[in-house]
């Protein structure tokens, strides 16, 4: 094999343990996200992606390393159709908080997850332990805690919020009402409707007169609305 | 031994069994509560309670009886510590709604349970997973949803709540308050009085005029006006 070719050769089978990695990944985020992460084991995952255990220790090194790896992904993809498409869609002022509650919701509804354990029944389970996983899992959390208030001094200072309201009350009470949304859901299946007409009420009270009080009538005169300020 | 002696003896054995039982399932209530059903093994719960393996296994038979019979506990913990004293308290129509969310928020906050995960984590765990243990986990979220809703409903027979509200939307709806309630309590710390000023403002929307409306105005306020009205 000349120098090129074994160059050409090393990358490839670097991309290949990327996908490989990929792959085992996905599957270990499934079975978290249906069982928690102590329902992860290295044998059963090995089984689930045909691979022997040491050949799965190759790309991890550790159950410990597994984890981590778990809990980031899951938090890539969770920020990656949550918050990015957000904060980087130019949306302006009240919208961009309207936006994230809108898409966490989808998030839960279209069963982006495999389950419902990420992050909800994660921090539940490892809010009070310490660990680097559920440090991880807490720092997630807190991501998008700042996300939702940024969202709301966003509006403040777009002179559509409120500037005599708590941004981080604001951003605690839309989470609640989320979570809410997400336990109704689990419970009684599908309703994409109740759960916005909460946040878009919430939104009402604490909008400025900037907004017509009309906007927030119903869901369809909200949305008419967002799409009469587009450009 | 004679007769009599022998039946003590036996009695005294089953009682010792029952004691034993009790303690084990403490042990593996405290494990489950704050690493997740998935945390339990027989193995380390054996050497939490300095038995044998052999010797767990004369109680429970199985891992799965073992984690039926935590969840049991644990069901009965938060009734009998929310649901029961409330419904047997004598209290009358909103009060009694009332008193079911601030237990619900007493039991997060005294941390009956030694973590969080029941049942907030474990319905997210486990909502979509067949089974006897999810079955038992949602039949208890679904007895608690049930128990909110008769309250609302015993608060409209009693003219206190709107008639004109839906008893299932308030119950989802509290229900939510008190999930934000317990994620701010994980991210925050210590509040107790955010959660009932939320719950005390839900509260002020569905009253009837029956309740007067300085009775809202604060959670102090809330508290003198139901002591007023004791007997």
């Amino acid at each position: 094999m000349d120098k090129k070719s074994a160059k050409e050769s090393t990358a490839n089978d670097l991309r290949k343990g990327e996908r490989t990695r990929e792959e085992i990944l996905d599957q270990a985020l499934r079975t978290a996200a249906r069982g928690g992460l102590g329902t992860l084991s290295i044998g059963n995952l090995a089984k689930e992606v045909n691979m022997s255990k040491s050949g799965l220790f190759v790309h991890f090194g550790s159950k410990e390393n597994l984890e981590q790896a778990v809990v980031d992904r899951a938090s890539d993809l969770f920020f990656n159709y949550v918050v990015l498409p957000t904060e980087e869609s130019g949306l302006e002022g009240i919208e961009q908080l309207w936006t994230l509650c809108d898409l966490w919701l989808g998030l839960v509804e279209d069963r982006v997850f495999a389950g419902d354990y990420f992050f909800t029944g994660a921090f539940c389970q490892c809010a009070r332990q310490d660990g680097s996983i559920p440090q991880r899992i807490a720092e997630t959390v807190w991501r998008w805690h700042k996300a939702l208030k940024r969202a709301v001094e966003k509006g403040q200072r777009h002179g559509e919020i409120l500037d005599t309201i708590d941004s981080k009350r604001i951003a605690l009470e839309l989470n609640g009402l989320l979570l809410g949304a997400q336990w109704s859901h689990l419970m009684e299946g599908e309703d994409r409707t109740q759960a916005r007409s909460a946040i878009l009420a919430k939104l009402a009270s604490i909008a400025t007169d900037e907004i017509p009080a009309s906007a927030f009538a119903s869901l369809k005169d909200w949305r008419k609305y967002l799409e009469s300020r587009r450009p």
